[in-house]
């Protein structure tokens, strides 16, 4: 059964994302300080469909096994529309639904990659994109805001952090207004690498508090 | 050579005291949801002065390393209100550097714990810290606000987190607003158990930045 996850990099700080992100702007430009770890690893590179890393290590191999469990991405239109500006072609390999208000037909990729546009909620995205995912899982893939929504309607399984070694003083954090009753939370690995900490937590809804 | 440190729990969304804190709510009632990893540990309740605890594990062993580390303490007045009214006697065991506005007297309590009242800023309570540590360890103990000034004013040397495994939701953030561009952070060490994981960062102060 496919288990819906998100897996984000953030600073010490907590910071998903840095100020003034846009399409000209993608991820308010911390990408390289959060995301460091990924940038020698082949399967990085891979991923993107170019040559370039050294050979993987733990941190590569973390990042194989994450594409391969992954069936399907939603995420949410700030984070496309950066994405639309930047991406290379057939990144995703998947369906990928995109929460927004615009009607918009799908658009089909050369290769694997599908962007299907949603525009009543987020739990008609998550139907569709368990559809599509056959079994493997369903990644929120973000912004923070949308990673928010799924949490906070009590949609989450599973999640990864990636700790970078880095403060960035002011932008979007992953976990603002997180509902704090929702759910119990186990930790489940913790994997030290070199330039980043990678956690996953299993989520498990609270049982419901007896009515007075 | 004393370093400066401190050593703080927080939640995943990054809190180190819940709202309204306060001495008749100390920490604003988060401390069981983010301190629960001592709780069953010997070496809290040896802390404490108290029968109590299980066997020690990694744990108690990482509790009793920080406390034979630490020569002296320096914290905030809000977080001394809080603990005058709730601590036991000659809980610190060392001399404790309190930053306040108020003038007082040192309060020498029973055993080897001595309160010091320092109005002239943080430098001063430091290099009266570092005289008291004998070479032994600095700890900033908090608040919050206290460890975001010896942060920001370039004065820590070394850092430890433990993160729980639990949402706050809202209340005071451990890290908020640290200015990105003072130091170069290193992973020293990812400790990993099952009720938060233990992450300890070296902090180097960045090189200035050639003027222009």
């Amino acid at each position: 059964m496919s288990k819906i996850i998100f897996d984000s990099g953030i600073s010490l700080d907590g910071f998903f994302a840095g100020d003034n992100r846009g399409p000209e702007n993608p991820m308010g430009g911390v990408s390289a300080k959060i995301h460091s770890w990924m940038f020698n690893q082949k399967a990085f590179w891979a991923y993107l469909g170019v040559e370039g890393g050294k050979e993987d290590t733990l941190d590569g191999t973390y990042i194989r096994e994450t594409i391969a469990r992954t069936g399907a991405f939603i995420m949410g239109k700030r984070m496309f529309e950066e994405g639309e500006a930047s991406w290379p072609n057939d990144l995703y390999k998947a369906d990928v639904y995109v929460l927004t208000h615009e009607v918009r037909e799908p658009w089909v990729q050369e290769g694997s990659t599908t962007f299907y546009f949603i525009n009543d909620g987020i739990e008609s995205a998550l139907d569709k994109a368990i559809k599509s995912a056959k079994g493997k899982d369903v990644r929120i893939q973000g912004g923070a805001n949308t990673i928010q929504q799924f949490l906070n309607a009590g949609l989450v399984d599973e999640f990864f952090i990636h700790i970078a070694p880095v403060f960035l003083g002011s932008g979007i954090r992953l976990f603002e207004g997180i509902d704090k009753d929702i759910y119990d939370i186990k930790i489940m690995e913790v994997l030290p690498s070199d330039f980043t900490t990678h956690l996953r937590y299993k989520l498990t809804k609270k049982s419901a508090s007896p009515t007075k």
